[in-house]
C-alpha cells in the first residue's frame, strides 16, 4: 500500500452556527486534553457519578436510569428505541421533519410496525391529532421529536402529549437533541418516559455521548422484555450494570469525552437553567431582528419557532451552496443548508450552548451583509 | 431534583498498564483541545480521507472500505458482525477467552446460529481443529479473535485459517482489538475479510473510535443482503457514505476523537510499523524477565504469548484485588486482574502503544517488588 505522512493537525479556527456541533468551551476543550485514567478506575467511576446527577438536574428528574450512551446523538435514538422496542410492536412517530423520519427508520429495523402522523415540513403536530390517532390503536411508543433540527420547530404540548399517550397504555419517547440545556426540558413534570439528547449541541461538547433518561414506566417495560436486546452495545441493560454498582466492565467508556461531558454540565448548571434559556432566547432575537432586516425571514412562526436553531427563507434565486461556502472560506462562518423538504429554500443558523453569543450574530449579520449585497 | 455543583476536574496521573486504555502520547492529548469544526466541513472530510489512507496503512490493506466507527472497540466487534450476519445465518466462532464469548453472544443476538469451538482459557486453537469444523458443516462466517485480551493469547495461523474459511465458503472475521498498531496485522496478506479494533489500545489514542476494514468478499456480502442492517448506527452503508463520497450526512462524527486517531496513526506511521512491534517485543522482554524474577511466570507459553497483553500466574494466597489496589494507590499504577476462567488466577499487564515504554516496565516491577515483599 501506498506509505503517505501527514502534517500536523491545523484546521481553521471555525465559528460553529449550524445545527451542531457547537463550540465548545474553552474549558470543555480544555479538560480533553486530560491524560486518560481507565474505565474502571474509582476516580473514573466519581466522574460517572457526577455526569449522572448533572445529567439529572439538566433533564429536570430524578430518574435513577440517566446516563450518556457511548456515541453521538444518533446512538442516543437507537437506544431509545431498540431496548423499548421488539419485533411486531407498533409504534406511532410524528414526522413534522427529517429526524422524524429516521425515528420511523430506526424503529423499522427493530421489526416493529410503525404509523406515521405526518406533516409538513415547518408545522408542529396538534396534539389533538395525536390524541385522536391514540384513541383508534394501541401503541406500545409514541415518538416525537421536542426540537426538529431540520426545520426549526419546537413541538408544543409535550405534558398534554405524555398524558395522552400514557391514557391509552403507550410510553411517550422524546428527541432533546437541538432541545436539551437550550430550552426547558421537564422530563418529571411532563411526565416524559424516554428522552435523549446529544453532547454537542446546546451542552457544546465535543459529539461522542448521547445523554438518555429513562422513567420507572420505561424501565419496566424494559425489565420485562421478552427477547434481548438487538444490540449489544446500546443494550441500557449492560450499560447501566456499568454505570451504577457492580460497575460491570461493559465497554471501553470513551474517557476523554465524558470529562468534557462533566465539564459542559457543570458550566450548564452553574450559569443556571433558567439563565441559560434566557441567553438562548436574547440571541435568538438578536438573530431574528437581524435576519428580518436582510430579508430573511424564519420560516417558523414566533410561537412555535426554536431559539436554538433558525431556518431563514431564502430569497428565489439565491447561490444557497455557494454563499454558505463563502461564509466559511471568507469568514469562517458555518451555517448549514436545508434539506429534503426545504433544500435551496432555508438555511439552518444554529445558537447553541456557547455559540449563543452576541458576538457571534453580530458577526454573522455582518458577514451576510456583505456577501448578500 | 437537588442541584448539586462539581469541582474542576481534577484526575491522578495514571501509569496506564492494564488491558487498556493505554495511555495517550501528549501528541495525542493536545490535538484533542484543537477547537471543534464541523462534521461535513470540508477540511473535517479531508482528516477523515488521511485517516482511511493511515488505516490502511496499519491495517496493511488496500481495502477501500476502511474506515472509524463510531464507538469503542465493541462498537467494533457490533458492526463487524451486525452488517454481514443475518437471521438464520449460520457462524463458526473460536472462543479461547471472553472476547470470543463475546462474539457469540452479539451474533446471536442477530438471530444467527452460533457453533463454537471452545478451548480453556490460555490456549490457542489448532487450525486443524478449525478445518475439520468447516469440512463438517457450511458457515456464512468464521470468527476469531487475533489477540485475546482476557488471557494474553496470540492466535497464530491467521493466513492458515482464512484460506480454510475460503476453501468452504466462509468469511473469516478476526477480532484485532489488542494486536492493530502492536504485534503484525496484515490484513491483505493474510486474506482476511472483515477486522476491527479499538482506538485506545496499541493504537494509544482515547476510546471511542473503532478502525474497521472490509475486504472485496464481505463487501460483496454486505451489498448482496436481503434485509436492512438491524442496527443504524452501525450500518456500513450510511457509514461509508459519509466517509466517501457523496459525504452524506449520517451522524455527528466525534470531531475530537478523529483529531486524536489521526495523531495517533500519525505517531505510528512515523515510528514505522516493523520499528513498533520491535519496540513492543523489546518492553515485553523486560517485563517478563522481571516477573520470572519475581516468581509471576507468565501464563502463556513463549511461542502464542502477547507481547501487548501479559498474564502473570499468581502466587495463591495472593491478594489480587488488595495488591493492585495498592499499586493504583500509592504509586498510581493500574493494571487489571484476570476474569472468567482466570479470575484470582492471572494478572493483566498492558504494555500497548505509549505505555509500552522501558521506564514503565521498571517502575512497575520495582512497585511489585516492594508490595510483594
Amino acid at each position: 500500500m501506498k506509505e503517505t505522512q501527514f502534517k500536523e493537525l491545523d484546521t481553521s479556527q471555525r465559528i460553529l452556527l449550524g445545527p451542531g456541533p457547537s463550540m465548545a468551551s474553552p474549558r470543555v476543550l480544555r479538560v480533553m486534553a486530560t491524560p486518560l485514567i481507565g474505565h474502571l478506575d474509582p476516580q473514573f467511576l466519581t466522574i460517572m457519578d457526577e455526569e449522572q446527577q448533572l445529567l439529572r438536574q439538566v433533564f429536570q428528574t430524578e430518574n435513577q436510569l440517566t446516563l450518556a450512551v457511548p456515541g453521538t446523538g444518533s446512538a442516543g435514538m437507537e437506544a431509545a428505541l431498540c431496548n423499548f422496542v421488539e419485533s411486531g410492536d407498533s409504534v406511532l412517530v410524528i414526522v413534522i421533519g427529517y429526524f422524524g423520519e429516521r425515528l420511523c427508520e430506526v424503529v423499522a429495523r427493530y421489526g416493529a410496525e410503525v404509523d406515521r402522523i405526518e406533516l409538513p415540513w415547518g408545522e408542529a403536530c396538534d396534539p389533538q391529532i395525536i390524541k385522536k390517532a391514540l384513541q383508534k390503536k394501541r401503541y406500545k411508543l409514541l415518538a416525537l421529536v421536542h426540537a426538529e433540527t431540520s426545520t426549526g420547530v419546537l413541538q408544543p404540548a409535550i405534558s398534554e402529549i405524555a398524558s395522552a399517550a400514557h391514557t391509552h397504555g403507550a410510553l411517550l419517547l422524546l428527541d432533546a437533541v437541538t432541545s436539551l440545556g437550550g430550552l426547558p426540558v421537564e422530563i418529571d413534570a411532563w411526565d416524559v418516559d424516554i428522552a435523549y439528547s446529544g453532547s454537542q449541541k446546546c451542552l457544546s461538547c465535543p459529539p461522542g455521548l448521547a445523554p438518555i433518561t429513562v422513567g420507572p414506566r420505561a424501565r419496566e417495560v424494559l425489565d420485562k422484555r421478552l427477547t434481548p436486546v438487538a444490540n449489544w452495545y446500546l443494550d441500557l441493560k449492560g450499560l447501566s450494570k456499568y454505570w451504577e454498582p457492580p460497575h460491570a466492565y461493559h465497554h471501553t467508556s470513551p474517557i476523554s469525552t465524558h470529562y468534557a461531558l462533566r465539564e459542559g454540565l457543570r458550566i450548564a448548571v452553574e450559569e443556571g437553567l433558567e439563565a441559560r434559556f434566557a441567553r438562548h432566547r436574547k440571541n435568538a432575537h438578536l438573530l431574528w431582528d437581524g435576519l428580518e432586516a436582510l430579508n430573511l425571514p424564519p420560516l417558523v412562526p414566533y410561537d412555535r419557532r426554536l431559539t436554538t436553531l433558525t431556518t431563514p427563507q431564502l430569497p428565489s434565486g439565491l447561490d444557497d451552496a455557494g454563499q454558505r461556502k463563502r461564509l466559511l472560506e471568507e469568514y469562517n462562518i458555518e451555517i448549514a443548508g436545508g434539506f429534503g423538504q426545504l433544500a435551496g429554500k432555508v438555511w439552518r443558523i444554529g445558537l447553541m450552548g456557547y455559540s449563543s453569543r452576541p458576538e457571534n450574530v453580530l458577526l454573522l449579520l455582518a458577514a451576510l451583509r456583505e456577501i448578500l449585497e
